[in-house]
């Protein structure tokens, strides 16, 4: 399975927790990483590549000069990497055919298969989008946008890659971003919903992209039945979404205690066996 | 290391659980793990023997007739289980001279170690108590005591064997309970604090049974410091203390998440391979 991320310096550590996470709930499966960056040093890649084949799977860096992006446009607080996830289909081989992208501020803790294998023929990108009625009114009136269903969340993208080569063009996007400056608050994210959202195949939030802010209220949606037992049965994704990281000092929150084991199981290096069965 | 359990059927799973995480934060070691039980199936006992094989350590059955408390007195709601604890000393190897008696409801998330080679010279015990001033002084006057310094948790209790055979009579531990039926909440804790109190070495509750009902108690009590960050750094021994449990549907807590993971790692046999590292 391939799987893409975008990364600086300062996610090493949250992308590595999310690769733990990944690792330890998909123990059959075998991972290509594709990283984009443009700023890790040696060091860091080698330390990246040392933990990924640690774990069996195989780390594939993408060095993105900034050159490839001259013709677009900028915007203040963004660098070009908000660009990455919009047009990584340029950068990877060309006999991929699928690529899961992935935030940093995620667990994974169920298998990604099935997720992985979603039908998307048609479709651009599959994704979630947090079904709060008040998010999506908001986003279309910034936008200034009356024909979006929903608002996707770009954290958790499923991309078919063949159909991308096809449809996306960079230009549509950098003159879209020229034109809508003001207005952007979450460029990719904003792009990919102003300009594919009819594009995008729609997938159940509670599995794949759970906002973890909202524990009590996917509970009461779903009449009781979304609980703690639900989750680790069933979601695939947990999506800590918001300015408040679980990294962080002050964080708080219904996973804190979660996020921190994936944290210590994925930098303690003295831990160098097994998780389960035989050793 | 030597670790002791009291156990029926209906505790199989958390304890599984428990001893999960203790495995899974204790790679290096080996365990001989001696459950006391008097109802256990030979399917239950084999399960649990598979269990703890694969993971590496050794069980070691002590099934207890009840002739072998027939002249100890119960109490209502109370099964002769209630003395398993306070006489285990009685039914285990003569050559073993320590052992840590751990009850289900917790979670081991670092090395038990440092707590397992206490010095316990001219100490019947080593526990932590709960350090809340109402606890202390609720007991002292129920118990009908005034010289105890503190009432410990039973929960977690570190075992000097030798002394014990020396200076724990059964028939004090008989005579007490029959005396004081009516006042006994939780008959062998009340037994400890009450008879043994001067001879239990205080352990620091933070580290080696926390509490965790009260993680902003235990965060204010000491200036900030003891937040999630200090707990997987150094607390040993989580306590699910009290009625309501993490493995059941109602429960809720700020390590309900951590909770509901071991248990995935424990009961979940699709899991075959490795937590870290190479596979």
């Amino acid at each position: 399975m391939n799987i893409l991320m975008t990364l600086d310096s300062n996610y090493i550590k949250p992308l590595k927790v999310m690769l733990k996470s990944l690792f330890l709930n998909n123990q059959e499966e075998s991972f290509a990483i594709y990283v984009m960056h443009s700023s890790l040093d040696t060091q860091e890649l080698e330390d990246l590549r040392q933990f990924i084949d640690n774990h069996g799977s195989q780390l594939n860096v993408i060095y993105v000069d900034d050159d490839c992006f001259e013709d677009a446009p900028t915007l203040l607080h963004y660098t070009k990497a908000m660009y990455y996830r919009l047009l990584a289909f340029k950068f990877l081989p060309q006999e991929l055919d699928r690529i899961l992208y992935l935030d940093p501020d995620i667990l994974v803790i169920n298998s990604i298969r099935e997720l992985y294998n979603t039908d998307i023929e048609g479709y651009l990108y599959a994704a979630s989008y947090h079904d709060k009625i008040a998010l999506k009114e908001v986003n279309k009136v910034r936008l200034n946008v009356y024909d979006i269903d929903a608002y996707y969340n770009s954290g958790v993208l499923l991309m078919n890659l063949p159909l991308q080569r096809q449809l996306i063009d960079e230009k549509v996007i950098y003159d879209f971003v020229d034109k809508n400056r003001s207005k952007l608050i979450m460029p990719d994210q904003d792009v990919i919903n102003v300009l594919y959202s009819k594009q995008i195949k729609s997938l159940d939030e509670k599995l794949y992209n759970y906002d973890v802010r909202f524990y009590s209220y996917y509970k009461i949606m779903n009449g009781g039945v979304c609980d703690m037992d639900y989750i680790f049965e069933n979601t695939v994704i947990l999506h800590f979404c918001g300015k408040k990281k679980p990294w962080n000092k002050q964080y708080s929150g219904k996973f804190h205690s979660l996020y921190k084991q994936y944290e210590k199981f994925a930098l303690n290096d003295r831990m160098k066996s097994a998780l389960l069965g035989t050793r």
